[in-house]
């Protein structure tokens, strides 16, 4: 755990340069658009220690895969994103010294990460080995508005000397990734060009053949006027630059804008990339950097105006959830339905293969609340078209009959991951995929999806679960053998409650979703039956008879589910028996020792429960919270949001705050120490999902939201938007009560502590309620 | 399955050259004396595809280990044994063509392994492209009385042409493992020499820094008389070689003969190790060719005279047993407590660390009845040794107090394996080492070895396995969580039935061990006791707490044990249901859905019977065999063996034959396809105990041989021999009975159908039987 981020409402702030925060660092201050993002590396030379990274969404490579003992079904492959061509470098050279953060004498050292308008500005002094003195100021983004594109302001001044600057401002295509399994470049070079202030480098990866073309272009001010610099172009294998020397005097700025694009081909035929971004740079760099940034501040207060969580009296939550809500949209924009959510995002290689089950089981609420139905819906379609791949890969696995399991991880739909407790058997997140389906139905009230998209892909998974089950005639019940659920500490059960409950539920909410599309459009049905070779009587009696006698197991005595056979043999010790030495168990102990201790890195039972939890009275979910709780370590980042609205919806606010305070700064003061492998984007979602659904109470029920908010007693107020069904409403919950304001043209009517109210388009309600103190 | 060897009762024998099964021929005929290997490469240059191989026992090189997904208390290094220089080397240049078998024409081409004596010959005509005809003839062989030297005969004759023969003979340092995880090469140079008749290379080991000094002798001969031959030498990196061309006519034969030697510092010091080469040269080439063959054939001769099973009426069965005894007497021969068997032995690289359960389980009871007492006894020195090493393993995985869990896989005692589920859950391993000393002394009646080594051993075993367990508060018993037994079509499965069962009887023993320690030798046991820190009444109180409260698995319905766990909820289907196109599983399926599937590689609860068939009557045995064998499908090359015992032990003979069958000729039949990478040399073991546990039924009870044989339908006879405590017995099977011919000079009494027999010095016994038609 660290903590030298300085607290702030709207920015993150760095002071003082510390080299062995610099990876860390690296990693919160980046910055993304939903197509391009950048670590926060520095544009001069720098030989300190750094992890360099440009990622452009949907380029990976399909790296060999390192496996130890190779087993049937194993993918070949790991897709991972890219490393891409340095856009941001630009060497400073005073003199004959070169501008190096690493060998110089830094002081006043201040990065800041403007979350309101969507910037990163750094400023420092650096003194050099001979002496001479400069100050830097540098500002630079990722434009959501020209979502190709990034811009650069870089000043520097010399404090106690008059001499030359050599800049080269440069685009380096010879990147690796720092992940690559057999220490492999994935790049090759297709084109190149450089004129005296623009240049273009395009890229292909190997394999995949994608293309990049990055393009820039330099402009150069001192006294607030452009200067007219003599470049010199230079080419070497996978790298163009232009160098210039500009004469300064003490005290004197000079300004570098580097304007520059990264195209992808996944957009433009491969022919036309470097034309169009010629043109992109052109508008860009025509635009300029003043207003490209003022374009960037309105655009990101908008979406703020969408998605912002406000806390009253407690700063560091504040900024924490802030952090978290800009990392979000920073990374998914939802414009693109062939694009995800990994769950470094942009801002680190770990984890390569883009989308976990982490997508449907934490993001989901998040977009579905703050943004338009369309990025949900985006996210759905992502699926759907990985459909196919999904299917063949159940066929690897010797399932037939369309049966579909959509992989682990992945970035194409073919599956990235290899350990077979996981590829094989963490079977659960097909659930997680046909739950976000129902998810999105359930809050836009688009029923159409089903027939467009959604019902294809509930077969497939359904056919799938209906495979999986068999039948014991020891139990004469269906049991499920042989799974991993999201409490990865276990591997190899039978029986694990959560994923032999959700497959129930995935196989009823196919029969549902079948009588839907039945209904609504008769014609989509039939083509869907016969596309599928839909047995409609037949699979759907399998179907039943599964529903109707499938095992799952409990222990009568303790009125609890259990998590899978057998789990109470195990030793009957809590988390608070552990040695602090012994903590974090991934890190201390040896797997079998994790796997036979009954301590659990997420309660699946748990999640079973956020998910489906109309089907439980409160008091079966308190024995089972009260049960599982104290032998669950969070060793997931994904663990704590759904702790925190349980304990919340059990009343349980103490503990709610308690669970909320683990993820929320999660990254910011580097709890697990690994911030500098990149941020943790997917927790981010269930973080906010601790405050709206947890403290906030949300649920959407019979088309209607519902809210049951308690006020953490360290807060004065809390508010949150949502958008629901074309209203925006900002709930803020405060020691008087709830109050709801419709932000729209559109009456609503909502259920606040199970009273029902009405407001109008425009119009503020008040539900008081009196607050525990 | 090929069909390629020509059946003969002492000889293998191939017939005409397929390149295609060149690589499955170096492995069948591969060469070993317990100290060094050798593959059947060719002496001369081959072009070809080929699996060069020479292995010196106890050289390896710590590779570092490939893994794609890092767990905590993986092992750092794979140790695995190391091609070494090539010592066969001689490159044949016939006026200015190669000779190369790849690249010539070939005929009459024929490969001898000849096991009575213990060599390889080869012939063959070769047209080179020229048209030039040559007609060659070699012999050659790993000594078992130099047990460092080795020696070739290559002869060669022009057959339609005279002319000029130039030959290399080289000693090539330049070699590489194919299994190499990251394709590095292990060996450097340390020193060369070479000299107009002798070279010598000594090459090092990278990190192990092991050196081994391979030299050799060439001797030329035309028409019976030496040549003094102009030799050039050649040196360049890593290798050594002289050249000298020799003049000859049509039809006359020119002999080159190639004496080598193989040293380790492993039984040198460094410094010594050229000069104690050279010796070794000195004195095999003074020897003579003809002379080091006539000693290994009397060396043989006497080997198979303790070690021989003769079959008559069935000459395919008789070269198969041969087989496997020639290998597994090729591989061990018991004179250093350093080495072990892998289970290829000297044919190949595969599984590259030395040793696997199998040693224990398998190759103990072969040695024990062919073998000096020594061997085994060197077998289980092996494991004493590393005895620390097992200590700190298991404390890797958080056990304490003297636990010791040996590796899976090993050749310093330290765990080379990489995979959770056999690495550290198949502990089933720590019981098969405690049963070998069991075994021993019960086979041998050597007592004392509890004292010197046997005790220590089991003290740690078994405070592993009371650790193991925990404590259920559910079955109010104690519980195995988390195994995988010897049928690894499971993993971490709950209270798997061999491993618990095996689990209390190393309890037990050990039990017993300490009462006879202290009562046979006080002063060493308190010396014992002190040195492991034994809380004497408290450990011993503990483990008879779990003896008597142990959980074992029952289907009490169906009278048998469970395999583990839950094992009747798996689809009730049986593997004569399974079609053709699913086999072999493990080349067919998925790992998930092998797991979950009912098929058993191996089956464990059989292998219990096998090891403690005393404590269970035969009616259960039955019900058992009855449940599992139908389930299983022998995957494993270690499975049949037992299966064979146990049907022969249920008097289904019929059964017993088949299950022979299937591994009988594994190698021979390249049966599993896998032959080429090496030889199943730890099955062999099998093979032999199928045939004389099986169909001998030899027991040992209460220091007695017991035998209860019964005559496969298709033998006319066999035959078999027995060491057994100083006497040599003949046991031979035939329709008039069981004849047993002491071949040595002491009485010895032995048990037949339960009926004892006294059989004299040099006497022979007739117990007669009937066999059923």
């Amino acid at each position: 755990m660290k903590n030298y981020i300085k607290v702030d409402e709207w920015n993150i702030i760095e002071e003082g340069f510390d080299p062995h925060l610099n990876k860390i660092s690296e990693s919160i201050f980046s910055l993304g658009n939903g197509r391009m993002g950048q670590r926060a590396n520095f544009e001069e030379t720098y030989t300190g220690e750094s992890l360099p990274g440009n990622y452009v969404a949907g380029v990976y490579y399909p790296d060999k895969t390192r496996v130890g003992w190779w087993k049937n079904g194993y993918p070949e492959y790991f897709a991972k994103v890219l490393n891409a061509a340095n856009w941001i470098g630009i060497d400073v050279k005073i003199d004959d010294e070169t501008l190096d953060l690493h060998t110089a004498k830094i002081s006043d050292f201040r990065r800041v990460l403007n979350m309101r308008e969507g910037y990163l500005q750094r400023s420092f002094t650096a003194e050099l080995p001979s002496g001479k003195q400069v100050k830097v100021n540098t500002k630079r983004f990722c434009s959501i508005v020209d979502d190709e594109a990034g811009a650069i302001c870089y000043r520097i001044t010399p404090l106690n000397f008059s001499g030359n600057f050599t800049f080269t401002p440069f685009i380096d295509g010879d990147v690796k990734n720092q992940d690559a399994n057999y220490d492999e470049k994935f790049w090759e070079e297709v084109t190149k060009e450089v004129n005296t202030d623009t240049a273009f480098l395009t890229m292909r990866t190997k394999k995949t053949a994608f293309e990049v073309c990055t393009g820039m272009q330099i402009a150069v001010y001192q006294n607030g006027q452009p200067v007219e610099v003599q470049s010199q172009t230079i080419q070497r294998e996978k790298y163009v630059a232009s160098q210039f020397t500009v004469a300064t005097k003490q005290q004197e700025e000079t300004v570098i804008f580097k304007f520059a694009a990264n195209l992808s081909s996944e957009n433009y035929p491969k022919e036309q990339l470097l034309q169009h971004c010629r043109e992109v740079i052109q508008k860009i760099s025509h635009k300029g950097f003043d207003q490209m940034l003022q374009e960037q501040a309105k655009a990101w207060i908008a979406k703020w105006e969408e998605s912002d969580i406000a806390i009253e009296g407690d700063i560091t939550a504040q900024q924490g959830i802030r952090f978290n809500i800009f990392q979000l949209n920073q990374t998914y924009t939802g414009e693109d339905a062939r694009l995800n959510i990994g769950p470094k995002g942009f801002t680190g290689e770990k984890y390569g293969g883009t989308t976990y089950w982490d997508t449907e089981a934490y993001c989901v609420p998040f977009y579905l609340a703050t943004a338009d139905p369309q990025v949900t819906r985006n996210l759905l379609i992502y699926r759907y078209k990985h459909l196919q791949k999904a299917i063949e890969n159940a066929e690897k696995l010797g399932f037939t009959n369309g049966a579909a399991l959509y992989p682990m991880v992945t970035i194409n739909g073919e599956e990235c991951h290899n350990e077979w407790e996981i590829t094989f058997e963490e079977i659960h997140r097909n659930a997680a995929i046909a739950f976000a389906i129902y998810n999105y139905v359930r809050y836009t009230g688009d029923a159409a999806y089903l027939n467009e998209y959604g019902l294809e892909v509930l077969l497939g998974i359904a056919r799938f679960w209906a495979q999986r089950v068999n039948w014991s005639e020891a139990k004469q019940q269906y049991v499920m053998l042989g799974v991993t659920g999201p409490n990865e500490y276990e591997n190899n059960v039978n029986n694990n409650w959560y994923t032999s409950t959700m497959a129930l539920w995935c196989l009823e909410y196919t029969l549902e979703a079948i009588e839907k599309v039945k209904n609504n459009s008769p014609d989509k049905f039939a083509a869907i039956m016969q596309h599928t070779s839909f047995r409609e009587q037949e699979e759907i009696a399998q179907w039943q008879h599964i529903l109707q006698n499938m095992y799952l197991p409990v222990d009568e005595e303790r009125g609890i589910f259990l998590q899978q056979d057998n789990y109470l043999d195990k030793e009957n010790i809590l988390v608070k028996d552990l040695k602090p030495a012994d903590r974090p168990l991934n890190q201390k102990w040896s797997w079998d020792r994790i796997l036979r201790s009954p301590f659990i890195k997420q309660a699946d039972v748990l999640q079973g429960f956020y998910f489906l939890e109309d089907r439980f009275d409160l008091e079966i979910m308190r024995r089972n919270f009260n049960f599982y709780e104290p032998r669950t370590v969070h060793e997931s980042s994904l663990s704590p949001c759904v702790h925190a609205i349980l304990a919340a919806k059990l009343g349980d606010e103490e503990r709610a705050y308690q669970f909320y305070l683990r993820t929320s700064r999660l990254d910011l003061d580097d709890y697990n120490n690994d911030t500098e492998d990149g941020c943790h984007i997917t927790s981010m979602a269930g973080t906010w999902m601790s405050v709206v659904e947890g403290f906030g109470g949300m649920r959407v029920r019979k088309n209607q939201l519902h809210f049951n908010p308690f006020l953490p007693g360290k807060w004065q107020s809390f508010s949150f938007k949502v958008g629901f069904r074309g209203v925006l409403l900002n709930i803020k919950v405060s020691k008087v009560g709830v109050q709801l304001t419709n932000q729209s043209g559109k009456d609503i009517s909502v259920v606040v502590y199970d009273k029902p109210y009405e407001i109008k388009a425009k119009a503020q309600v008040l539900a008081e309620h009196e607050f525990a103190a």
